[in-house]
């Protein structure tokens, strides 16, 4: 049965976005402290960076960000992490990812945006939709092949599905760092824990892998 | 020399105070999620309600049960915490922790009532004060004979002892639940991890313990 997953870096208050971005610094300072672990991982230079010497973290951040792709059949992104809010109404724009993103599946991108679907190599394949959650994970699973759905990003997108009540599988690696600014991943979220299992373990790193696990539906 | 040292129960969402109280559950079930773990330690149960049958948990949660008591000279309270905005104007109450409190040190209680001391037995005496934290600091210090001078809450006193850049020690354990309410205790405290070791361990009862070590000041 297909399970909804969610992996996200937030920080120690739960920040989940960081809004300290200026052009000179489009990412910003906090959002690299946010992702150091993430991005120093083997699986994210492999995977996402297109890095094939090996170099990379391989302890337990790896084996998390490694989880990340296993067994997902299809994907959805929020307008702003396609990267719509940063280039809207640009026809050319095909992501932050390059010629051949990671996802190497089915995503689909909720926006109000009408955009023709974009086949990228690798096996990722962009769909453009307005949909609610629901309807977008309807979408996805039907395409998912019996794979789980991730729901990738951003923050925003992430909690509406989390407040429908629709993810079976939350992952936060959690940054000890406090950011005090941005979206928190866990405003009025009370009671998310209920009928999961819930487990913890740290990293070398400093990261604290926090997993929320559904385990009636 | 003096170290500034703080403990405080909160959420994964960072609430350290709860909202659900009544009359009936003059606690509410809240406290009671937010303080399990630490309630059912041997630690606990011996300091706190003199019960020296050997009963409660002995790992990680009583690890750090016992140090908030080892090497104390002197404790800072808030109003709250000692129970003055429960029972106000009342010259009887002498706080939640009947005759012999856990504290068997000097404990300041920041108010601006004008109560005389209250000398307990066990070695605790409240004094009742009227003081900045830095203020506090400085009595609790002057008492404390070269020992740690612990900030034992509640929750909007400890706020402001981060805030004012006051603290040490920071150890939070954190209750593996969303509260969605009450005091934040992250909120405007960024960068408070600026100058310290952080390090995480996780108990068997689910408990992630999170300590914040100042290494200069």
């Amino acid at each position: 049965m297909t399970r909804v997953r969610v992996d996200l870096n937030i920080s120690l208050d739960g920040r989940a976005t960081t809004v300290d971005q200026t052009p000179d610094d489009p990412f910003g300072q906090d959002w690299g402290r946010l992702t150091e672990a993430y991005v120093a991982t083997r699986t994210f230079r492999e995977r996402v960076l297109h890095d094939t010497s090996g170099a990379g973290t391989t302890d337990l951040d790896d084996e998390f960000a490694a989880r990340y792709f296993q067994g997902i059949g299809a994907e959805i992104l929020g307008a702003g992490m396609f990267g719509l809010h940063a280039h809207p109404d640009d026809p050319e724009w095909r992501g932050w990812w390059g010629d051949e993103p990671p996802f190497r599946v089915p995503v689909f991108v909720l926006t109000h945006e009408r955009r023709p679907s974009l086949e990228m190599a690798g096996g990722t394949t962009f769909h453009f939709v307005t949909a609610s959650p629901e309807e977008a994970l309807a979408m996805a699973t039907e395409v998912a092949g019996g794979g789980d759905v991730r729901v990738g990003g951003g923050a925003t997108t992430v909690r509406s599905f989390l407040a429908a009540g629709l993810v079976d599988d939350l992952h936060v690696a959690i940054a000890p760092i406090i950011l005090g600014q941005g979206v928190n991943l866990w405003d009025d979220l009370r009671g998310l824990e209920r009928d999961c299992r819930i487990e913890t373990v740290v990293a070398p790193s400093g990261t604290i892998h926090v997993t929320f696990t559904r385990e009636r539906r």
